[in-house]
């Protein structure tokens, strides 16, 4: 990738969410982020000022809605109405993580779909292109009538496996819950492994059990969203108590919320692989997580966006050439 | 159920796509299709005459989108622009089927969502609520912005099998496909059995293999959309492989395409229980299927909505007295 | 007109209506079709998959709605929703035959506008601009609030019948039914003759008769949609009743149904020019029948559209240089 | 009809295109006109107050778009905008003359659809229906995507004609040009009588043809839009020409500009009979015109828009119960 | 007012933003607030369940956006997209204080107008009515196209002020800032008295002084938005530098940001009167605070709207029985 | 400025509003105004044809809308329709006087907004940009969701007091009504003056008041639009009476309705400073009246919007090299 790279007619802007990964993809580039003021006044409201000409300009918002979600989220309308106003060419919203994508369909009568509010609220806004990392389901891509580029993890997993040599008969791939076989079966297939599921309850006091054959094989739970570390725990559980030897996992989006930390580490997990799409405090980090960078992968993405070159070749599981 | 409700402020009209179904469902109100005569044109245009007064009426259009899948929609989409010139005051769109509903994702780079462009069109025409009888996907309810409500066949399928005693440890739950595991769970709940998986590749020529534990076990094999019976009848043969007893299918929509009846006749499923969502020739049901009514649930959930009641009974798994 | 025009920036897709016109079309600028793969799976539903970028391009498709009708315009709703969410620049929409234009007003009452739903179902899949040919009314054009350019067939013909010489006072040139008039009237006037009209009832029984002068003079009947060759068949009894000498037609879009092979070789009709807009097998075409072909004329369009040159050369009845 | 028809949950308004007109269409109701009061600013801005609530209550607005026709539409607009703001249940709109209708299309190249904006701004102001009296082309009523109901004046021409006996073999229906054929053809099946047309061309000085048999016969005129009252005294010296008897002429929309009560005076036309759809002064009045009033039937259609009742009747030839 | 209002097409809901307001606004019903469940997860995202039917149903949902002001706007928001979801017949929010209200415009370059992004973002989400108290502009009413009614604090301030007898000569109304002068002005009406101006910068440091006579007088200081005090501070010291006698204020909105209890308690001013709009903890409260409520004034107001009687009362000056 | 600015990709089109000040603009670029025809018909209706084409072309769209407004409004909706069908690449509007803009807000119940009710039309009518000066209220811009700039007139008006070296502390500038406290801020600021307001009534036997001290003063009263000239000459009279010494004017929009001519020359004030944003036929312009212009900061503010440079040094106060 050039590092070089320079191109007036494209900005990015960086919020409050995920600063330090904003900084590297706009490195990809070559490039700073753009200047923009955010300002929290005493009574609690945000305010935003772009502190440079955006008019005529490709632009990307670069913003992860971890906690506080809402003011986030808030930040994220008021700048691309902001940038709608100051007349950009284009505002492109990059979201390494999409909060509230598993309010995703009304699972109990009268309940809003809070994902699809969300996608509604950002194209009310002005946003023209949405790009997303591993959303926790894939038809949410639905939701919005503009262009959505979705971003897999499962490659990049798969490369950090793979330098381990955690690949063949030895392993197998585990789901920790029953909703989120296709994400196993994709790393699965990078690994050449086979699958299994842990099928947990709704509720704590619910049991759960293995399905599919895990003993006498080391475990590599996959999730997408890691957020208190409970359901990879118990499922770290069940698994040495239907025979596992050594389990590791891997998460897209690291939430790490309320005793995550304490409950990782007391699990029987070795080490958690994580990408950096949500930012939290060092302390809150437990000993046996890794993280890896997303920002190449997404910078790319944005290079093909603003240079209309297809993105299908980082979709592609053969050429993987910009990892 | 009340046999004589009149209520001259609603009216059913059924397009070509389930006539008897929909038909069935005015029963349920004591009621008759309201007339309206649909032409097709020597040149393939479809023409459409609402013959009678719709005028500040509340109206529910009925149709199946089986095959001709794009002739049906078209007929829908005609006559719900009809139904708004002609002043209706609620258009109500009865979906027991609801084609493309599987494009629900871009799964390749330059695909369409045709399940979203779908809900565009048919809220650009005019609808003013949808009910669906077992989305392929829950999401796509979100798809929409105008109220969705989704009815669940597996209640249907559960009394089914409790009648026949089909519950608890002698019996699995089984997904014929890795995609399917939440509608195996749902049913798995109902009749107190364990789950398992069938994990087949994307081709025909993949292998697969079973997950979880159905050896000496009878199986219930459960599925949304059965098409040309293949993924059911290759399934039964891993199943049968791996030491399953009796195999039994449940499938929400029988399209039974091209070679099905054959390929299910000739599978090891003893028998396929199938609802009348969907109408085909009665030459192209295989010998071992049997239908049963979602006519009930259908007409329930519209009176619900027309009396303004709460639909939440109808999704609830204990109170089951609508059945 | 330049045979090697070459332009990376600009793109032609055809669907299945008119394939052999498409290619004409993409021949004006010295290009071949883009690649795409149209699928119709066993249940009927179609896939569209774009198999070459389109991001940042102008994109043409081009797609003729004659018979099937209705999978031709979903196949259109698709591609135009593939290619907004592949990020194609402008998606211009090039339909040399809009079927269903001949329902463009209620005309009793409960009756759907379909011309117009269709233009909004173009509208909201998300197209930037369509390329007409030949409307059946002109006022469909205001059924949308992007631009439409609509060209004219007349040219065409005028360009025909003088090399033919088949101009000035032994000519008159005949609507074969009352609501064709202006058709005629714009013929006439490059043909320098007079107008007559052949006033059809509605239904086949009624009787009709001649309106104005034809005796001893040789008849050009012209229409826009020939469909099942009835009505011309019969304006051209009338006329041959009323002391007609040879008798000609043209038609802008040939949809031959039905038994409009026989219907036209046995009427009193010498020749039927017709233009390439719609595409029938050749086993219906008529003994009588002869193609010109609108590619020329639809290809330096959609030139004049991408080169944002002037479209009004086109319409204007002095310049005709392109033809 | 009800004299005494009291319903407090409908009320009339009229601006100041037609107050006539709507204080008759409002006594078909036994009701008086709303109150609101519409004031001229010195600078020419139009402001508007309703002085009563409308809150909750379905309004009809009644403005015709006479002469100055801008300053009737933006008060029409204004005036729907303060309905929508002081939260009308329904806001109908009755135009009883839709000005702009002529330019439904665009004639020459960079020309706007005039007719197509104008429902396109009373659509975004917030009117919920439209009720029109006999548009320009009834294609127009595609414009809009909200219910139009297009009131036809022939049946009311058609009483006038017959209570006078003017029917049968020695009368002829003659459109004054070549684009209003379809009117003069439905007038013609009210009074048994063939048709003719005054083929004239677009500019004064063309010459004009008679096509059709007039001769010896007393032709009647029909138009939709009087307006100079030049297209007619035409017609009629070249009806004169052609042998005709005595002339007599009908026209829905009496607007009357310029010279128009001379060049009637002076023309060869014995009556002429037009609604009261616009409303000038008298002094502008020619001698030979006879006005019918069409508030009955605006008043019916009211009604039945108000009690949901079908609209059918008033567009049905033989049930003519409501003339 | 009636104390046993029952009416069961009518429903009450209270987000968290001011729970004892929205109380008192159902008691003015006899009634009680609606049954929802809001949830905060631990990685901070809102889920809201509303626990009992609202098909068909008037529903009003309360909120005041007081801080934390971006999660009860969320809040809100899900809340109105549950309500659409579930079928409510109508979605009025009731919004005692409107935050960010004071972003109205661009008050420098490349700024947001969040004010109108907030009514985009509530009116997408699907409110069809909202109600406010007191907008900081009033022009914000025009930020919506659905209905707005903006109720007024000032008559509440009026009684008051009117039952001390504060009123006439010697009292003078003065607005803290230039831009609140129509709020004095308003109140000035109310009480006889004479306006003044404290023109202070827009910078801490800048001196401020006081535009009209002031000296020997008691000083009424009004304002819209009480947020930390200073302004009004500041003010008092400028009025009491001018002469003043006793200063009194009255605020709509008590937001009580950082040290206002210290900054008002250590003023000039002797008693602060608010109503209730906003809720903060009683620990913030200065002691010369006095607290009137709105809910009477706003339950009136829903009153109107969901019986659809006329609104005007509400903003007469001299109707004032509501009170 | 450069004066022979060539840019083919960019066309100015003035409609009647003001024509001398469109040209001047134009002349910014050395360039021409477009061609196009406006006529008006008999009828009263507006037709409008572009005689060039704009496909593809940034066009600028220059209409004052001075009296009378409402056909100048409707010029500029048609052309703007015109504009979008004829593929224009983006459709600026400048409007140096935007009439209606004072109806901002429902003042009295059941009132609309018509501010608001332009603000839509426009948009709807298909513009993408629109450019204002000196608007009524700033909040107006909210009114819109396009990008708009709002220039300001202050500093044109400052530029022209100070080369008269009317600035410092024996000027103050007064406001002639409470409601224009922040532009006469904002022109005190420029000049380095203290302020006053005149408080009048809204009745014109109302007696006002001044706040503020004048005596022994020079007095420059700042309005925005000047009507009827009562507002100015009353002002002045109660600046006199007290004590005030040379009284001078200035206002943004010259719209001199009624006996504007004869009130201001009778009243106390020397001379009137206007823009030539509105045109008015000489003879009603008085003596004491001096025109400056507005081309040079509208054709400045068109530059940026064209090439994409920031607007922001035409609103900085301190970098004034434009002027």
């Amino acid at each position: 990738m050039d590092a070089k790279y320079e191109d007036e007619s494209l900005k990015f802007f960086s919020l409050n969410g995920n600063l330090p990964l904003a900084e590297k993809i706009a490195q990809v580039f070559g490039s700073k982020l753009g200047e923009c003021k955010i300002k929290s006044f005493s009574d609690g409201e945000i305010s935003i000022n772009i502190e440079e000409s955006v008019r005529g300009i490709d632009t990307f918002i670069i913003q992860a809605t971890n906690r506080p979600v809402n003011d986030y989220y808030m930040e994220l309308l008021i700048m691309i109405d902001a940038m709608k106003r100051a007349s950009a060419r284009t505002i492109n919203v990059v979201l390494p993580y999409y909060a509230y994508a598993r309010q995703d369909r009304t699972a109990n009568p009268h309940e809003p779909i809070t994902a699809k509010l969300i996608a509604n609220l950002i194209v009310e806004a002005g946003a023209t292109r949405v790009l997303t990392l591993d959303l926790h389901t894939v038809q949410v891509q639905g939701f919005f009538d503009i262009p959505v580029d979705n971003l897999f993890t499962m490659p990049l997993f798969a490369q950090y496996y793979r330098e381990k040599d955690m690949v063949g008969d030895d392993y197998v791939v585990v789901s920790p819950k029953n909703s989120g076989v296709q994400r196993a079966r994709s790393l699965a297939e990078y690994l050449d492994t086979t699958i299994a599921i842990v099928d947990q309850g709704e509720f704590e006091e619910d049991e759960g059990y293995v399905i599919g054959d895990v003993s006498n094989k080391n475990c590599i739970l996959v999730d997408d969203i890691l957020n208190s570390g409970k359901t990879l725990a118990k499922a770290s559980e069940l698994l040495k108590a239907n025979g596992a030897k050594e389990i590791n996992a891997c998460a897209s989006h690291a939430l790490l919320s309320g005793d995550a930390k304490e409950t990782l580490e007391q699990s029987k997990i070795a080490n958690i692989c994580v990408t950096d799409s949500c930012l939290t405090e060092e302390s809150r980090h437990p000993d046996n997580i890794t993280y890896i960078t997303s920002a190449k992968l997404l910078g790319e993405a944005v290079k093909r966006i603003h240079e209309n070159t297809p993105m299908s070749p980082l979709f592609n599981k053969v050429d993987k050439e910009f990892l």
